[in-house]
């Protein structure tokens, strides 16, 4: 995330410690009790949490996917925000269930690699393995650790016990590389990380990666087949339905199509490589 | 909406003012962080806000449904609740983001008629056009004006900023017309507004414009080429599987199947036109 | 739902009574304005109320999917918890509005069955048909009661009017069979009550009904046209995309495949027999 849009320093005008916020992920969906269930134990520690949904439709067992989506929100949160983010295809099997502490927050997930984004990107991350079962619930099903093991542990933070007495010190956890911009001359290549409701698709490439390359209006754009000239500052710089590249919400290049979906018009999918090039100097003006 | 719909005046028994009470419409879909990332920022300026998403699935870019499935719901919170309404096409364009006061509450969102049904139905209205960047985030990306902007300026009325030092009075906001009916003799034409979750459509015919044309029974409704006898009561007043048509809970005219979806049986659409005649008095008993 | 899976009994470490939480489950979807204006009619009463959305997916007018899965997470909130249930595919007819007490909390909604499983497996539970008008909303609509009745009657409760106020104990409320599993001999036949999310079928035989049977590992399981050997205990015990037997996270057994869709890849659905037999002894080791 780019921290330059990170929300202001605002004083907490809140009587309650800001660690009531929970914010949760995951891959349950809406039309099960699931997400329910793990609310119902949150509450039963603490009914007074602030409970909010980042998702429960990240693609099912998709790791990666969750990885990305729920870190383009958790930045926004206030300190001290405790994120519950369960995508857990190992649920029952040896993955650790693990607490991620850092100066900006705590989360709490399975050990796949589901916390990349946050060990990449901020300070002082300590990562502690659960494994004291007196704070999970009294049966734990092999199945359904998002109610009887992590809502569990977050119900005793929420109760103020300390993290410290839940688990034990790790420095082994499972990272994924976030995928990294290849840059060769005055060209990026880049990949698609995530295509999202509207059918745009946000790449790895930032805007800093694009500084030292050319002026916006120089740059050229291919992906899926297509070849697309500039980058512009806002949808308005385009007519409708036409392609568009921008610099998107989360601070990453994104293509577009305005008023339009491009995942569908120009067939954009999660994966698929983007090449930046400046473009030679005819024609500029 | 049918103000003898809205709830009792209850006293209100919370020790806070109600104005922490927010309510959230957009087409930012659930699957991503977009929905999250407003929310950290709300919660940023005010951890206690009670949050209420009135819907995510606006259709891209509609902002004709997204006025009125917000105003289906919004006139039975609180005096004083804030919505936040984001169905912005014109997103870092020339439109300007406003903030709308009224003796019901504050609509903050983009100037692009998506608070035609509250200036056509509240008292007081005032507009403002929100032209004060400092109760902005540090930085405003251009596409992402819902976390950006408006959720920041929301935080800022949850921290007691009065509206008058966020912006200037404006009178050229934008409205489109709230679809009128046409009355000729004893018959009436309208069309259907909206068709909701389970295929009914409601039209923007209201109980009021029926008052003077005849017993409901005497009603003829004559809707995507088929022909309804009665307006009737309950839903239980035709066999299951039948088409019927009634009063619904918006105070308007409904085309539904009972225990069926009309949408898809009938095959009544968005737009569709609608005829009430009374019918020839044979037959009347 | 297995009681040992409910949760801890932790210390209400609020100030607040419990009974300010309230669970929603509709079919009500969440395009529409529906769950917003039931919302908004509750918050109207008391702005502070812990608003928990459970699911508003349930299909059209599915009162016994509605009983199940609301069910399978209700147990899991605080004592005094109020859970407000609309599938109601008789409003306004002749169904009764109904509230039930038990020890665990009150549940409140159409008197259709869709609380069967709240008879089932509760204590001291008392109905009352609700039916003092003046705690409904000033007008009724004929179609809208999850807004006009249920949410009123809900937050009269938080307001600490007494349910006796309110309605009128009956006896004869409506409820429907937990379906039963069938023994013969060292096999039991039973059904598939739900199939959740991501395709898993869960099925009304629990741990109990299994536990004089055999040792988990000599069962065969014939369910949707294959057989599957062995109950497991988590999914890691077999390959990936291999179906897998075991007791879910609401105590019952469960198929699935796993990381796969037991619903696409099986065919497994709603109603369907599943037959439990203890294998012969040949190649037990």
């Amino acid at each position: 995330m780019n921290p330059r849009f990170l929300p202001l320093k605002v004083k907490n005008t809140s009587q309650k410690p800001p660690n009531k916020v929970v914010t949760l992920t995951t891959d349950y969906g809406e039309r099960d009790g699931f997400v329910g269930a793990v609310k119902g134990v949150l509450l039963s520690f603490c009914s007074e949490t602030q409970l909010i949904d980042i998702t429960h439709q990240i693609s099912a067992f998709n790791v990666e996917e969750a990885a990305f989506v729920f870190y383009s929100a958790a930045p926004f949160f206030p300190k001290g925000t405790i994120h519950l983010v369960v995508v857990d295809p190992g649920v029952g099997g040896k993955r650790r269930p693990i607490a991620v502490r850092t100066t900006r927050g705590i989360y709490v997930g399975p050990d796949n690699g589901v916390f990349s984004w946050v060990y990449a990107n901020e300070q002082k991350v300590e990562v502690l393995h659960l494994n004291q079962r007196r704070f999970f619930l009294k049966r734990v099903s092999a199945t359904f650790h998002g109610r009887d093991l992590f809502a569990s542990v977050v119900g005793y933070l929420l109760q103020g016990v300390s993290l410290e007495k839940m688990g034990t010190p790790i420095r082994d956890y499972v990272r994924f590389p976030i995928s990294k911009v290849k840059r060769r001359g005055r060209s990026l290549k880049g990949a698609i990380i995530h295509v999202d409701h509207f059918g745009n698709a946000i790449t790895n490439i930032t805007e800093k990666d694009l500084q030292h390359l050319a002026s916006p209006r120089r740059m050229t754009v291919r992906v899926g087949g297509i070849e697309i000239r500039g980058i512009q500052k806002t949808f308005s710089s385009v007519e409708r339905m036409q392609p568009i590249v921008y610099i998107g919400g989360s601070g990453n290049l994104e293509i577009a199509i305005r008023e339009g979906n491009a995942a569908q018009e120009i067939g954009v999918r999660l994966g698929d490589s983007i090449n930046v090039e400046t473009s030679p100097l005819f024609g500029v003006c």
